[in-house]
């Protein structure tokens, strides 16, 4: 059963078009601070310039739901067609990704344009016409979407941004705390969890991506978890016992890179004057010890668990724990898009971090759950395509909207890759 | 439990001589057809020399045995130490990779003089000492990795032979089948396995590697997995029909290599003067459309098995079957090294090829099993350290060693690599 | 002697400062047709943004001139400092040239500020201030390289534009000539030059790039060389020869391009719906045969000449054909900058073309002249430490500044390089 | 008149044939220390293994002479054509160059045995037939021509050696001066030469390149040379001094190879247990201070002369020099390849260093002569379709064979390159 296939919950289509709009306005709220220039940045072919994000989140209602579904609807701009397309082989040779950051037009004026045009024949859609399921459907797979880029306009120009001598601030809001006695991180303890063959999935009639279906079963032996993130302070005793000098603690290919001279610290870790910085969307920051280290790559996740005698949950592991943890308010409570502190913050006694802060690295590859397909049109592209090579994160991170994340969820990146807000939960056999 | 803890099979000194005798003769008889110059290329970092092969695996006896365990015994030659270290880095820094080929010295002669040294020291060390348990299990691991050496030489030397345009053979045995017609291979029909807690992995007192435990439970879904492998007429249909030029086939990092134009049919493929070549290791020879297509990376496995309307299978699926389907005799009728055919031959009826001809590209990423943990010392940088990024194959292939592979083995290797003989098994779901 | 040390025309500041003002103007009527997206465009490590042209150019009187000479100035943004050096080492590291497009910070606004400050000091410099003949010198080379500048920033946006499928045109007055007739180029004939010891190189009291002295005596043999460029027409017959398949008539390095599929036709060519078309800075055009060929490397230019049975000139062989025939009104009738063509045009009876429309490319190599040396502060960088692997170029662009060009000036890339705009004039021995 | 078309030295067949045999002879005792699978290695693609050495010299004269001259003449064997093909595009495509490392294919036996049958085939040519003048002038090309590969097949024998641990000598007889003030250099002077139109190149009856012609006029102006070469200990000053790390001391393109971690010493030198040692034919010895400094690539020699306030000569000021300078005896004292010394040595008081020792970089890029054409045929590619990017070295080195080397002789290398025997010649203009 594909995404597109299943019942998914029914919503007032008043509802859905108010969802809507608020979904697509949070995106040009975040669109805000930055400059026609910044929003042309592009400082890695993984990376996208925000104008791009704003235009392809808008070609994705056009293209998946407008053309075929709005009566009389009028194309835009046919050169976008090509333009915005992320990935979507069915639908013609997407534009050189490498090269996103070389279309200075349509400029920015226009793209806004493009927006507005798309989020008024939305409007007429879901004001005018009945929307059947399917359809209903499509327009709440684009809201994730825009909200799954929503996050990455945040992270993409934090790389951006990194590269400049100025390290200009995205925010001016994320300040240094300044009474750090009052963040103290609760202690690291640990939480036992019995084996068994536990549900993992999502099914049902509330949203969820392809990926995280067929619900199953799977069987998992006793395990530990750890109740929060691993902070700063604990990486730089990694650091300073030598961790990026030891090859019995490294994957191999995790090795191979540090040898290669591209990683002896977390990306966006400085050491200037005699003490440690980093740079954060709110500028160039001193270190705060008692927060999560974040944008570390997988290697340096797994070495760092290695170091400690540990190592890092499965995806499973995790989906349980979390599951059996869940506290009714954790989702409100948790450090997620809407709290705009744009960093992760130190665990505050009895929040266990599952969700927010900081994606969490799994040991898990991201493979299709038992029994999924990828649907046969081009949506089918979404998820599927990337099934190889790349390793499962969950839970959310400080730029991820609250009513996007759930435990289900599956994000993925490659091993090396860093620029998200990625973190480090430990697990372990039991004693 | 680590590979040395854990209590193992006790031979009979005198048979476990007679094993390390007969296995190191092995290796000497691969190396025959060779000339020194042939032993000394490497034709990428991803290959070895055959000189180096032949040196590399008397440098383990010598490290990992003869420099601990034999009263007296003196080094061959200190040099050595850093130049056949394939990997482990806690014994110092391994000399270079892709620069193996440079090593002209020492010359094929002081690698003879060097294997002979070794085998007297062990033949020392088994007739005349005492030898427990660990260092059992230890000379057992080391011919087992001589035995893999001995796969790797075979499929090394046909890399940098390909390369040549004179298309060495290897061995002149290696010739096409004079009547086609005998070798028709039996149809593909499909076997149904029911889904459960089934167990995997291995334990007890045989030798298997680390990688291949703990064993435990995986619950599996109902399946269906064939009865043979993929032919190379089956694999023309899928060129024929597109599928190098279909991106909805391919899994995005699959695509991107074939964009790149470095895949458009199976290495060791050529057409030439309107028909299909394929080297072997009996020179350029015309394909045979019933043998079964091999030296495919994991996408085009995928990708084929995609247009097939099938999957690959997951690694614990195929070890489930292949228990299942065993055969008394198998082992001794299945195409293997000791068959000296190093060639994939078509399947025969009532053979299911789970062993021999081909190494079987499965779904599964190369992960650790639960409760895994390598062993704390240099042997444990054997397998657990490329758990990343690389693919499970499993049953062995035409120039795998009999007495070397099990239904648990458990091989891998990056995706886009193919030098290996590699093939495909199809799976599916239940209809 | 070098640069600054020399006597150069004296000239009345009130001149000066009137020049000062006409070719910073000139930079801005240039960036007009740009957006603030556009001009943030890098699209090679060879290429800069238009903004960053903007800001260096004005770097450049701060750093030489108004930061030592004007009292009392106070710098606009010392961050500016490190951020617009191009490549002076003397004075700090500069900021990563393949990086300049990362800058969206400082803005557009900003960036015309920085000018505005710096002109508003220039004006104070020159208007209040008596200044002495080196700083005369050091201004007068800041003019002229912000009009290397003005070229590049055309050059640089052309060669960005050319990756977008939308084709932008920076200038709509770039339009196909609506009577191809008119336009019929005349025939080449070819000029005999006698050898002898000719005077070659600058010197005297106007302004000259130190590279074009000392002035000094080239020997010279009998020559011949072509009466105006080589057109598309012309090197249409070389493709349609099979030029770019011939390895007989290419440099060694120049086939290893072509073989390597980097090239197989200029630079802006494309095929599409049979017909030769040609990205220009008025966009996308169908070619026009009689114009002469540009875009072309220096291998591409040497093969064309060895195909035709002729040869590139030296660079002294040019100097001293294109002086002696020289005609009084030749700068002004030359298809240059201020004529806003933005393209090169077909050659008119009695035109020779030696100024204009294209770069030509000469077999000579980019080397020192005799006695030479660069000065020992920072400007000493300006050109010297770039005499090697390059080629000499004479004759100035279709986007070169009148009153920058002259007979003696050498320009200079590397022999693969092809986004100036660069053409051929044959040379030849005698008959 | 290209190389084969002018005039030559008419020798006495029985002479020829002589010479002949010398030279082959010389080839086979270069190679004589070295393995079978030494003479495999590759260790770059601007290397080539001694074996297709061997080969490559032998096809020269099987391709050039043999074939059409030599009436009945059997090819040796035809996949040799591909194989020992170097460059000769107009004969077909040549074996890939990077892959020359990978023929184990022919053994050396065979290679051998090819270089006995074009010896026999060639001494019947030579015995029994009469040959006219172009053909003496091809077999004389072939002889210089394998001189060539004499020299290479020790450079990059070295070359290959360098990379393994062992550090292999190629000659036991490289050894260390036991007296080291015996071999204090001479002091370095200056020599004045007077500026005037001088004769440069070759013309006449005897042997030359066709790149040494046409012979013709340079104008030069008044200019000093040094006395010797410039030595380890004065190169030592240079690096004490920061050489390295001073980008004004450097052409751009040699600052780029700096930055990028590429070069910090000479090739070969190694900073070891607290002094300085270096690589050489005799393996790994200390540096001797007073010998001349080598294996540097063109950026070093150019910085090295600017931070000695000096400059490297022309090819033209280097040529006039040396034959001004020329001794009665200087051919039999020099330290060219017939003294094995394989290394070049201080100067003693006396000799000016212009023949042998090593290579000097000149300032000049490696152009035709004035009126210099390739003559059309294969041989045409010798030389002249390298005239691009290289510079010019003058006068031979301690691996160059005595009756090869002129005062006229031009080689030629990329800047980069650094693994021939290369060395510094200061130059400076009159005071």
């Amino acid at each position: 059963m594909t995404l597109l296939e299943r019942e998914v919950y029914r919503e007032n289509q008043a509802d859905l078009l108010s969802r809507y709009r608020r979904v697509r306005h949070e995106t040009e709220l975040l669109a805000d601070p930055l400059s026609p220039e910044d929003m042309q940045l592009q400082s890695m072919p993984d990376a996208s310039p925000s104008k791009w994000h704003l235009a392809h989140t808008s070609w994705f209602f056009e293209t998946f739901i407008l053309r075929s579904s709005l009566p009389g609807y009028r194309v835009f701009d046919s050169d976008y067609h090509e333009l915005f397309n992320s990935y979507y082989n069915s639908l013609g040779t997407p534009f050189s990704r490498p090269h996103r950051g070389m279309l200075s037009r349509p400029d920015l004026e226009s793209v806004f344009a493009y927006r507005q045009a798309v989020d008024g024949a939305m409007d007429e859609l879901l004001a005018d016409h009945p929307v059947g399921d399917s359809l209903q459907s499509l327009i709440t797979l684009g809201l994730n979407h825009e909200q799954q880029h929503q996050e990455l306009l945040l992270t993409d120009i934090k790389h951006a941004f990194s590269i400049s001598p100025l390290f200009p601030a995205y925010s001016e809001t994320v300040q240094e705390p300044e009474d750090e006695d009052v963040l103290a991180p609760a202690a690291m303890t640990w939480l036992d969890v019995a084996g068994g063959n536990y549900a993992i999935g999502s099914e049902g009639d509330h949203f969820f991506f392809d990926n995280e279906s067929p619900a199953h079963r799977q069987l998992l032996q006793d395990f530990q978890i750890a109740s929060r993130l691993v902070t700063n302070r604990e990486f730089l005793e990694f650091i300073e016992d030598g961790g990026y000098r030891d090859p019995r603690l490294w994957l191999s290919d995790g090795w191979a890179l540090v040898k290669s001279g591209q990683r002896e610290m977390p990306l966006y870790w400085q050491w200037r004057d005699g003490r440690w910085m980093q740079f954060t969307l709110g500028g160039l920051q001193p270190l705060i010890e008692d927060e999560p280290v974040c944008h570390l790559n997988f290697y340096e996740a797994d070495a760092f668990a290695t170091w400690a005698g540990k190592r890092l949950p499965t995806e499973f592991e995790w989906e349980v724990a979390a599951c059996q943890l869940r506290q009714p308010d954790q989702l409100a409570r948790a450090n997620l898009l809407e709290k705009r502190q744009f960093r992760p913050l130190p665990a505050v006694s009895g929040q266990n971090q599952f969700l927010g802060d900081l994606w969490e690295w799994t040991s898990s590859a991201y493979l299709p759950y038992p029994g999924f397909r990828a649907s046969a049109d081009a949506v089918g592209e979404y998820n599927g395509k990337f099934m190889c090579n790349q390793k499962v994160l969950r839970g959310g991170s400080c730029v991820t909207p609250a009513d996007h994340i759930r435990m289900t969820y599956r994000n993925f990146f490659y091993p090396h890759q860093a620029w998200q807000f990625t973190g480090i939960r430990l697990a372990g056999d039991p004693v």
